[in-house]
């Protein structure tokens, strides 16, 4: 099996890595639009036609599956379930809602997410969907991905920042956080400091890679190939793709696209 | 006379602002790259292409002059000093290296400024051109776009962070420190009261201003009037731009462009 993934950067590789420790022997395929990062703070209507480009290209290299491994792209895509190739389009946003509403106890889940994806109100709609009961708090964290980006995660601003965010949803007692950005899940074991052991954070990563486990028919003839495609050229984007992947060998194709890639 | 600025963000506006100090006279034309923010860890053959269509653009709307409003977009368009259309191009980097180098004393000048003008090495470059007796240390500094954007010049992470960056910076003496990127002035204050009275601070939007004044020879008919085109929907431009202009009257039009716009 071969499946396509798109960020505007290495969050997704996070999506990436889950995915691969369920299917180990899919072949991969990732888009990185770094000539166009990042997408938390874009509107709706420019991601839109990013999210489309971006899978129309994926649609070009015939992969069976499409996971838009960005929770900012996923929010104004809910409904592209199958691309105009029949491709059937996985998004981070709904695995991640039915696991969060399978940990609650108190129905009370609190969403750490991007400026966009927090203005789109997508994971109040989504849940509330799946349960009316529900209560969802919705927490914008602009800050954590530039900090992320700049491996600033062990740093004591990092500390401040995080506790700045997480305080009011603390506040709202909720049990249950979704991680609302493919970047946060690298500050993960910070956020369960501040949070506790009493609240689960829920990775959407992981999430998305359970949903996926159903497709695996047979084993890919191509097992574990891995092709990277960036719209940009970033040097450091490999070392940190080998870092996140825990790849000491070099599995990955580089080709630069030119920013007006379609 | 028709002045047409670009940036990637907001950031430019400082630029915007210090020529129409000089120039209140003139009318402006503003274009917002929003769609492919930020530009200061983009790569610079992306930029460099950017940069070009931003010109033509604004060649297009037969200004007078073009002032490309941003450091990392300068660094790789330094020989530009005309459009197609023969039109007068100015950059926010010469007129700040000029200006460093009659303010420092010692000959030891420090660059704050994003990656992609750090890496490009032009302050060096275009310093030592002119005098090559001159030191000059640059520090990247890629978390003040973010802290600025989100408004955190009064927090105290952004006091951390700026220190760690201007450490380095004050351990080698320099006497003279240019804010390498058109969202540093935001900061001013704060840089200020770090460096001490003994280092001065270089504003480049304030040098460009300054080199433009000769080039004003009689008062517009539309004297004032300003335009300003974005190439995504950004809701809080037109907020941030009023503040910034210190402008108590809507004399802004905001013209989204699309994000493909050329």
């Amino acid at each position: 099996m071969h499946i396509g993934l798109f960020d505007s950067g290495v969050g997704g590789l996070t999506v990436l890595r889950e995915i691969k420790k369920v299917l180990p022997q899919a072949q991969f395929t990732y888009l990185g639009d770094t000539a166009r990062l990042p997408y938390g703070n874009k509107a709706p209507v420019t991601l839109r036609q990013y999210t489309t480009e971006n899978i129309q290209f994926l649609d070009s290299l015939n992969v069976d599956v499409i996971v838009i491994a960005c929770h900012s792209a996923s929010s104004v895509a809910l409904d592209l379930n199958s691309s105009a190739q029949g491709t059937p389009i996985f998004n981070v946003i709904g695995p991640s809602c039915v696991e969060a509403l399978n940990q609650t106890h108190n129905k009370r889940i609190g969403i750490l997410a991007t400026k966009a994806t927090t203005k789109s109100g997508v994971y109040s709609r989504y849940i509330n969907d799946l349960d009316s009961k529900a209560q969802v708090f919705s927490q914008q964290a602009p800050l954590l991905v530039p900090l992320v980006e700049e491996d600033y995660g062990d740093e004591e601003v990092t500390q401040i920042i995080l506790k700045s965010y997480l305080t009011p949803l603390l506040r709202q007692d909720v049990d249950t956080i979704v991680l609302g950005c493919t970047h946060y899940p690298i500050l993960m074991h910070q956020i369960s400091q501040l949070c506790g052991s009493q609240v689960t954070l829920i990775d959407p990563a992981r999430s998305v890679a359970e949903s996926l486990a159903p497709l695996m028919k047979e084993p890919s003839q191509e097992a574990g190939e891995m092709n990277i495609y960036l719209t940009d050229h970033a040097p450091h984007f490999l070392e940190h793709a080998a870092q996140l992947l825990n790849s000491s060998r070099p599995l990955l194709a580089l080709k630069p696209l030119g920013p007006t890639a379609k």
